[in-house]
C-alpha cells in the first residue's frame, strides 16, 4: 500500500536517501569551503598585527578571526551565486558585512552593554584588551567595512558599489542594527510582547541578515528584479528565524557548545521567543518561519536549491 | 623712513587698516554663516527625535547639534568652493565629516576613554544618557555619516562618491583616528618625542582633518591635481597647528572658555606641544605651521583667500 500511495519502491527509496545524503555531503563541503575562504579573505584584508598601532589591529584581528559560523558571508555567496554573481565579486561585500557584525559583537560584550567574558568560545575582546581598545576596535572595523566594499576591485560598476554602502550603511545605523540594539536596552525588565519582540529583532539582526543577502544579489551585473524580490522575502523569514533559534539554543544549550555564555536571557531578565511563546511554541515558530523562506524561493528551480538548504542549516544549527 | 622703506603713506596705511578690517568682518560673516548651513544640513539628515528609537535619536542630536566650531565643516566649504564646487554639493561630504568627528567625542569621552564630563559646554552624552546609549550613538553617527555620502542626490558621479567615501573611510579607521586613539591610550604615562607625538595626531586628527578639505575638493566636478596637491599640503600643516593650539589651550584657558575640561593633559600625564617643548616654542611652533600652510597656497591668488583666512581663524582661535 505504502508503494502504491507514494510511488515509491524500496529501491526508489533506497535510492532518494543516498540522494539526500550525498546533497547534504556536497552542502556541508560548500559550507566549510566558502567558511575557509571568507576566513582567508578577512586574513588578507585586514591589517597585519605587526602593523602599527599594533594592539588594535592585533585586537581586530582577535575579534574577527578563527571563529564563527560565517552565517552572513554564507548568505552573500548563496544569494550572489543564485543572481549568477562571480564569487570573487562577492569576496568583499560579504566580508563588510562580517566585519559589521563583528564590530556589534565586540561593542555589545563591553560591560556597559551585555558584559559577557566568552564570545566564540574564547575571551570577548575587552577581557582580553580592556575596554578601550575593544572600543576602538569595534568602531575601526565598522571603517573596515565600507573601506572594502568602496575598493573592491573586481567590481567595475561605481553604482553598484554604491547601492551596497548605502544598505549596509542603513542595515548598521540607528534605523537598523544599532536602532535594535538600544530598543533592546530599553526592554531590559520590561516585558515584551510578541510584536514588540519581533520589531526589535528586525532591527537587531534582521536588518544585517538581509544586507547579507542584498549585497550577494547586488553582486551580479545582472539585474532581475524577482529575484531580488524572492531574496529579500526570503532573507526576512531567514533573520527572524535566526533570532528564534537563537533563544532557542540559549534557553537549551549549555556555554561549551554555544561559544558564548549560555542562558543569559534569562540571567538579565530579557523577554525572548522562550519566554514570550514557550519552547515548543518556538520551535514550531521556526518550523513555520522556515517554511516561509522556502515559499520565497517558490518559483525557482534548481538554482535556488543552496539557499534552501541555508535556511534549513540556519533553522536546525542545533536542535 | 617708515614711509620709504614700505613705500606706504599714512594714508595708505589707513585705508589698509580698513580694508583689513572690512575683510576680517566678511570673514567672520562666511564663518557665522557656514556654521548655521552646517547647523541646519545636519539637523534635517538626522533623525527626529519622535523617531523610533527615540531615545538613541534624541542623544544622537543632542550629541552632534547646538554646539562646536564646525571647523572640519568650513575647511570642506572653504576648500570646496576653492576648487570651484557648488555649496550643495558640499554640504553632505562636509555634514558626515562632523558626524565622525562627532562620534569620535561621544566615544573618547567614554569612562574607558578619557571619562569627561564636559563637552561643548555641556554634559557629554554618555553623562546625560549613560555608557550603552554613548556607545551606541558613536556606532551610529559612524554609518550615519557613511549613509550621507552615498545618498548625496546633488552630485551625480558615483566615481566621486566612492572616492569620497574611500578617504573618509580610511581617515576614520585603524591607519587614521582610531589608530591615533590607539597609540594615544598606549602612550599615557610614557613620555613621548616630538616625533612620537607628531605621529599620534597625524593620525588622531590630522587625518579627519585632511580628509575634510579633500572631501571639499572632491564635490567638484572640475579635476585640478594641481589644487588637489596645494589642498592636501594646506590641510596637513592645519591639521598639525589644529593640535598645537588644542594643546596650548588646553594648558592655557580655564574650563568655562574651552567648552570642555581644562588641564586634563596634564591631569593625565599626558605628553603634548606644550609638555615637550613649553609654551613658548608651542606658539612658536603653531606660528611657523601657520606659514607652512599659507606656502601651500602661494602659488594662488585670491581665489584661496578663504582658505588663508580660515588657516590664520584656526591658528589663532584663543590666543
Amino acid at each position: 500500500m505504502t508503494e502504491l500511495n507514494s510511488g515509491l519502491t524500496d529501491s526508489n527509496l533506497k535510492d532518494l536517501n543516498l540522494q539526500n545524503q550525498a546533497q547534504k555531503a556536497s552542502f556541508d563541503a560548500w559550507v566549510a569551503n566558502h567558511q575557509a575562504r571568507m576566513e582567508n579573505v578577512l586574513d588578507a584584508h585586514m591589517p597585519s598585527a605587526e602593523t602599527l598601532p599594533t594592539t588594535l589591529h592585533e585586537a581586530m584581528r582577535y575579534s574577527v578571526l578563527g571563529g564563527g559560523k560565517r552565517v552572513r558571508a554564507l548568505l552573500a555567496y548563496a544569494a550572489g551565486e543564485f543572481c549568477g554573481a562571480e564569487l570573487t565579486t562577492i569576496d568583499l561585500p560579504a566580508a563588510s558585512v562580517e566585519l559589521i557584525h563583528a564590530f556589534s559583537l565586540v561593542h555589545d560584550d563591553m560591560p556597559c552593554m551585555d558584559d559577557d567574558a566568552l564570545r566564540r568560545g574564547k575571551l570577548s575582546t575587552h577581557k582580553k584588551y580592556g575596554d578601550a581598545i575593544a572600543l576602538l576596535v569595534g568602531d575601526a572595523l565598522q571603517s573596515l567595512a565600507f573601506q572594502l566594499i568602496s575598493q573592491n576591485k573586481s567590481l567595475e560598476n561605481a553604482t553598484q558599489k554604491l547601492q551596497m554602502l548605502h544598505l549596509l550603511a542603513l542595515a548598521s545605523g540607528s534605523r537598523g542594527m544599532a536602532g535594535g540594539q538600544a530598543i533592546d536596552l530599553e526592554s531590559i525588565g520590561i516585558p515584551l510582547t510578541r510584536e514588540e519582540l519581533e520589531q526589535m529583532h528586525i532591527h537587531k539582526t534582521g536588518a544585517l541578515i538581509r544586507a547579507a543577502a542584498l549585497l550577494g544579489a547586488y553582486s551580479s551585473a545582472k539585474e532581475d528584479e524577482d529575484k531580488l524580490k524572492a531574496i529579500d522575502h526570503f532573507a526576512k523569514a531567514i533573520g527572524l528565524v535566526f533570532q528564534v533559534v537563537d533563544d532557542i539554543l540559549d534557553a537549551e544549550a549549555d556555554t561549551q557548545t554555544l561559544g558564548k555564555t549560555a542562558g543569559k536571557d534569562a540571567q538579565n531578565n530579557k523577554s525572548t521567543y522562550v519566554t514570550i511563546l514557550g519552547l515548543s511554541a518556538a520551535k514550531q515558530l521556526a518550523s513555520e518561519l522556515h517554511a516561509n523562506a522556502m515559499a520565497a524561493l517558490s518559483y525557482y528551480g534548481r538554482e535556488a536549491d543552496l539557499l534552501r538548504q541555508l535556511a534549513t542549516f540556519i533553522t536546525h544549527r542545533s536542535f
